[in-house]
């Protein structure tokens, strides 16, 4: 099953084994093409990322390697200053934006772009002894010369559920939306729970929710900053609930037909639903159009 | 479903709102049950964890706050030192060993303090700007005095998959399993990856091997030192399968009958299946017992 969901479905060979080996990295980026972030946003021309041939001073910055496109080797460059970098044609586009208009290639490529870098920029120094470490392996390792510690990036796992009962679907406004969107309820996986223990808890502490049956139905990498988001149906056991008024501030229930009004923009009375680039959107429509 | 996982389905309550107001931790863990952890061992009696009041002089040790068993609340303290602390008529045993033991209430608990404690030991410093963190709500944040970031448990999602084809599941031997252990194919999810982007890629690099439908099974926390395994079955599209060689050394497809016979021990070749506290065994299992 595709489901066509932002930031996945890479077409990417990752090269694992290969990007270890300094030699063939430093091969691959003599060639390649690159993607240059500023500030956490993607250089965009035209509605596509814009890739550019290696110049020898970005060998100065943080450099990813992304994969191999057939032959083709990518990068990703984060170009540092306070001053936007000037490129003609171009701009720098934040990474939400820049999700809703860049081709399915080009979004997963960007998305893994900003992820792998904004993790670099927030794990310079290592957690186990405070020195300061170095990246290797493509960017996809940091290792501590100080204590011999490896670290490796860091992927967030959050269980996001839609509640289901007699045709109807719970969705929660957090305290955070001011502009009445309405949204699937969400929330990290802590130590010690399985995906179905996150998703029970979280509904009883958001929503005082009891449920019964959960159903994994889709995944999503979510480079804000390096979550990834863990998509479930869930039977709900009754249609009450109580939000807990400082995360969510409001739920309600909604029939598959005013959901289903509502995602087609039929209903304009202030509450708004999920962006497509989010997977709870999916976990809507997916649900309004199942037989 | 409950798939009787081992270190899932906790039945704490983790009170995620409360932990975070100092009196109201301070309060609890004056009546608490503590669970001592040593060297990364849980103190177990007859089968069982144990739990004992608490002692003055562990104030000056690492503490986490389990959770609420209705209103007891249970921590875990973990005991510095080279020598094994004394308690009579109780020892530390390791986490794999005492899993297979522990009851599943037990276990879930014990895997937690385990993976809660050992986060700390590898995270005492700040990851963004190298100074000394300090712990705060109960365990579950650590804070960051010099740049204010604040820091939260890890958790690594890792996809494990079982390939199934014509009544066949195939089974891979790691190169660092040196007794004969075949289980499922696993690795890390990697930023920009979803759940079924890295079934792919890991079934690529370690087998060479096409798929087709990823279907979720089942999660499963594993405390070794920090995974969320996430189990799914997954179509071949062919039996042919390359190992790389490196970290998959064989790997063999087995028919359901003689997959069902290993499983019941009764098949004496030098071959093991995973064990019982394992994901693996379980994707193996439940294909096995499907109708």
């Amino acid at each position: 099953m595709t489901h066509n969901l932002a930031f996945g479905g890479s077409p990417l060979d990752r090269a694992s084994a290969r990007r270890a080996d300094p030699a063939w990295l430093a091969a691959q980026r003599a060639q390649c093409l690159a993607l240059p972030l500023w500030q956490d946003r993607v250089l965009m021309a035209d509605d596509k990322a814009t890739f550019l041939p290696w110049r020898a001073d970005w060998d100065v910055h943080l450099t990813v390697f992304l994969g191999l496109e057939g032959s083709q080797p990518l990068f990703a460059v984060d170009l540092p200053g306070e001053q936007e970098p000037v490129f003609d044609g171009a701009a720098f586009v934040e990474m939400r934006p820049a999700a809703a208009i860049l081709s399915a290639r080009d979004c997963a490529i960007a998305g893994q772009a900003k992820a792998m870098i904004d993790w670099h920029h927030r794990h310079g120094f290592c957690a186990n002894c405070g020195a300061v470490t170095s990246a290797l392996d493509g960017g996809y390792r940091r290792h501590c010369a100080a204590c011999s510690a490896d670290h490796f990036p860091r992927t967030d796992p959050v269980v996001i559920m839609l509640p289901l009962l007699d045709d109807h679907c719970l969705l929660g406004r957090n305290a955070r939306f001011a502009n009445g969107l309405h949204s699937a309820f969400a929330g990290f996986i802590e130590p010690g729970e399985t995906v179905e223990d996150a998703v029970a808890r979280e509904l009883e502490e958001e929503a005082g929710l009891r449920i019964g049956a959960v159903r994994y139905h889709a995944s999503q990498p979510w480079p804000f900053p390096s979550s990834l988001m863990i998509g479930c149906h869930v039977d709900a056991l009754s249609r009450d609930f109580t939000v807990d008024g400082a995360e969510i501030a409001e739920a309600r229930w909604m029939s598959r037909a005013e959901a289903r009004a509502r995602l087609a923009g039929e209903l304009d009375d202030g509450v708004r639903m999920p962006s497509p680039i989010a997977i709870a959107y999916h976990l809507i429509r997916d649900w309004v159009e199942a037989p």
